[in-house]
């Protein structure tokens, strides 16, 4: 039975998207195609085209079908697709708007496409993944073989994540996990659909990728040079000046008036004239520095002046040549392209990006493309089990250094003691000055119940504080359970951090890492990636602080032991993956960061448990 | 003679932008137009095209010169009027390329089309402005009569300055400054061409502003609508929930399936049907917090699909009517506008703005503009005179604060004392603790020659201070002018601030407020306006500063005197508003700031005069 059928496509919708009862009416569905061992996309989707093979089977009108090319694209929306079906110059070798998921899910197209040698680049919009170790293995499977894989994913926004949850039923999950794994494993996020559709194609149509991620800008007017030097310092994009033997060169070509620079104003004398182009992009194109030139030019629909042809009358000239270097055209205002110049781009490998600062985003993930290193990262992941409980319990703090020590993280010494007797000694033990506060997993803000005392220097105010901190304890929190009190000893002072863990439902734990209180809470001074993390990925961590300046010689003060704080990040990171079922938050406040030589201390520690 | 000739352009480059030789032409060329009494637009510059009186004298091709409308663009650069001109839907009343300048400048030009009554927006690229009281008078006049400036200002990069330097001899001026008169007169300042001409055609086509800076999203599929959410969060910009009447109205008209929200999600149903998508537009406008209504619709070149043909016709029907908001219509991808149906929109006086975040920021952009309000600010301006001194003269501390106190800035006590006895009357004049500084001109760095002792208690302690201090000045600048001693009340402890002035060459004195220390330094948390500053004025500078939150309850803490904190700002300003021709810089740090109703101190401040 339903062999002669293979799959399926369900266009129509009212299932899993509109509450119970289309819930209901969707695992039927699911049901029947199991039954009948049919593949089903869909239901709620708009089908699919497939370029390698000529199928299609999509539900929306477009202008032109014949856009094969090597774009593998996958959408949780239909109207994404006609999006991008009806954007000049994108070619693609599947696109699949996948719906609700019932059977074949999101992640798992996006695999297929990451696998699949007639796929060059992936771009995917995403909502909310359902199987996401099968979402990261793609991820990372890409990561490994270099493929780009470009992603809008929506839930920036509360908003955006209830409306995803009304249009494909899809889970969000926590956006700032998703954020921190797509980053890790080296794929693409992008804001909207244009960059995502104009990402696609800069990496579709490009035969080379750039070396460097450094541009030379060529642009026809001083103005037009200026707009490019301000749009690449706005994104980060490094425009490096050219060598005094390029400049000289350059300023041979040009007339006397005008200067050589990168940005370059060409003038009309190059711009005009596609043997001076060529000649001038030989130049350039032999600067070490350069990986790449951006023309800056805007194609207007109807060619009146005939400059952007004869721009590409000289890139013709060069780019067949053994010099060349990728050439990206990026105009400066969003315009009705003329058509056969645009095809002509394309068809020598020429992308044309959206303008002004798209443009210039663009290149941005095209430079974090070429830069991304999967060798320095830790490509592990396996995701927590589903349905784990998520009622929480706290361990105190002596538990919690105990549990981290077990890993091999490194703790301070530490003592309860049950009396007072047990104190005197334990606190002969730890060494003078010591810090005393109640041990007990019920009360987790301990100065509140005045059940902290610092710098107890000899026994006899360490009996005195006892007998406060019991009394103030008895007052303040009468049904705590009292495990006795907890002895360690007076850190010196150093730089504060914070370093936590939060065990995503959907993700796993995620490593939190900041410098400690009003930068964390005032200035949002976080870093956040998923564990484990390798050395690397925790150094990396600490210098994409904004405060990481603070750590490192700030007003010819101190460095730090920065080394040290990425080991212990390291080590923490284990702990939460391998804990990654048991574990729901860890937060370290503050870890006391010394200088350089002298290691870290962590003076305070909560492990929550989920029960 | 010459009275036959009333104007002149003169195209040719080669003057002032090219170094000393060029700018002996230019010269020459300007006493030419002076004796004959020929306004001369130009040298290096494309013409103009005035649309009002039929006079077109523009240098290059366009596709189409039938361009009449209401925008009035100004600038430096030939190649961005070029640009306007081929962009479609865009009109104008005046059209200039001013080139160098060097009879009428791009701040004359400006002015002009503020006042010109057949101007509804002006439109300005800048490289640099030579007489600044004319472009900040312009600004003003557009801030009282609320007519939108656009301005596209190159010089954020030291690239683009140097590049304004060579392609029309334009002296940039601090980047920093110009932003900040831009933002306090209420001009636009954005950041490309493509934001600059599409946020002037905005006000240019729509009929009204809206009221209100809220919005209502229409988008045809979940998809978009979640983009939308995201979009508008990225930018800030506000898409309130609707009120249970309208969700109610909406769901009535929406299929069973779909959830109405905002963005909405309008299905096929509304968005296929011209009528059923004016009544629901009719629900929409009625709500009080929406301001105008944003249709989100990518407009393909060919017209297949007819969704946007029908949601035209939607609009059609609204559009007159007494109760309608504006429209603005954005499309996701950038795209060959089908060119009827863009006109139609255009007629209909819905502008359809680039896609995606560009958008989203132009929206902003229109927040901005109705939101600001000139009646909060000083609109005072007067630039600091040309040619004088740019060497600086420090004055001691004890000067510094004589010369504030004039003003009206409150100081702490002080006093000098030039003897050991003096310095024992001093101190008891002032109170114990005391601090002690040693008072120089020459010594701006006094702990560093061992110049400063604090809390200094009594007789005895201020005695032997006195003769360390000066032990120590002898030895570490032996040289240096000696006042005495200077002595000042031990502060109490507060929240630390820096408050600044740098008094820009070109652009006056600009006001500078932050937290102290890392703060600024790291963080860059710092607010920079133009003297001088109402109270309303001072008190947005820190409210806009990250770091506001220190100052007001932060963490169940004590709430600051940030009243008495924009008091003294606003001497500050004025004194340096006043002393404009006189002042280099202002430094004041710390000042400190007291719980509220205890006021502010002013622990230490440094004046440097030009000289």
């Amino acid at each position: 039975k339903g062999k002669q059928c293979g799959g399926a496509v369900v266009f129509a919708s009212g299932y899993g998207e509109t509450g119970v009862e289309g819930k209901k009416r969707e695992q039927a569905l699911v049901e029947v195609c199991r039954d009948l061992d049919i593949a089903m996309l869909g239901p709620n989707c708009a089908g699919f085209a497939n370029y390698i093979d000529d199928v299609f089977s999509f539900a929306f009108l477009t202008d032109e079908r014949n856009r094969k090319g090597n774009i593998g694209m996958i959408s949780q929306s239909g109207q994404l697709c006609l999006s991008a079906l009806d954007s000049p110059g994108m070619g693609f070798s599947y696109l699949i708007s996948s719906g609700n998921g019932a059977c074949l899910r999101v992640e798992e197209y996006l695999k297929f496409l990451v696998d699949d040698p007639d796929t060059k680049v992936v771009c995917a919009y995403i909502e909310g993944v359902q199987r996401v170790e099968v979402f990261v293995d793609a991820l990372k499977r890409a990561a490994e073989k270099k493929k780009p894989v470009v992603i809008l994913k929506t839930g920036r926004s509360k908003k955006a994540v209830s409306l995803a949850a009304s249009h494909t039923g899809s889970l969000a999950g926590s956006d700032a996990s998703v954020d921190a794994i797509i980053h890790k494993f080296g794929a693409i996020r992008v804001d909207d659909i244009q960059e995502l559709l104009a990402t696609a194609n800069m990496f579709s149509i490009l035969k080379d990728y750039p070396r460097v991620p450094a541009f030379a800008s060529l642009n026809v007017s001083g103005g037009e040079a200026g707009v490019t030097a301000d749009l690449a310092y706005l994104d980060g994009i490094d425009l490096p000046d050219l060598s005094d033997n390029a400049m000289r060169a350059l300023k041979r070509m040009l007339p006397s008036y005008a200067t050589p620079n990168n940005p370059l104003d060409m003038t009309a004398t190059l711009a005009y004239d596609p043997d001076k182009f060529a000649a001038a992009m030989e130049i350039i194109m032999a600067e070490e520095k350069v990986g790449a030139v951006i023309v800056g030019y805007t194609i207007p629909y109807t060619i009146t002046d005939t400059t952007p042809v004869r721009m590409a009358d000289g890139i013709e000239k060069v780019i067949s040549l053994p010099w060349v270097k990728p050439i990206i055209w990026i105009p400066f205002v969003e315009h009705t392209k003329n058509p056969e110049q645009h095809k002509r781009l394309l068809d020598m490998g020429v992308p044309v990006l959206p303008p002004g600062r798209y443009g210039y985003k663009i290149l941005h993930n095209l430079c974090r493309f070429i830069t991304y290193c999967s060798e320095d990262k830790t490509l592990e992941f396996s995701a927590p089990d589903a349905n784990i409980g998520y009622s929480a319990k706290s361990l105190s703090e002596y538990d919690s250094a105990e549990v981290l020590k077990q890993f091999g993280v490194p703790i301070c010494p530490q003592k309860v003691a049950a009396s007072c007797n047990d104190l005197v000694a334990g606190c002969e033990e730890i060494g003078y000055p010591v810090a005393l506060k109640i041990s007990s997993p019920d009360i987790l803000h301990k100065s509140d119940v005045g059940g902290v005392k610092l710098n107890i220097r000899d026994e006899q105010e360490a009996v005195s504080a006892y007998n406060e901190i019991m009394k103030n304890v008895r007052t303040h929190a009468p049904n705590a359970r009292r495990d006795g009190i907890l002895i360690k000893p007076m850190l010196k002072r150093g730089v504060e951090m914070i370093v936590g863990v939060n065990n995503d439902e959907q993700y796993g734990p995620m490593v939190m890492v900041g410098l400690g209180g009003v930068y964390v809470e005032v200035f949002k001074d976080v870093q956040l990636y998923p564990a484990p993390l390798s050395r690397i990925e925790a150094l990396d961590m600490l210098k994409k602080l904004k405060g990481y300046r603070l750590l490192n010689g700030y007003r010819g003060g101190l460095v730090y032991d920065t080394e040290a704080c990425a080991e212990f990040i390291v080590k923490i990171s284990q702990y939460a993956y391998e804990n990654k079922n048991k574990l729901k938050e860890l937060d370290i406040n503050p870890l006391i960061v010394y200088p350089q030589g002298e290691g870290v201390a962590m003076a305070d520690a909560l492990v929550v448990l989920r029960d």
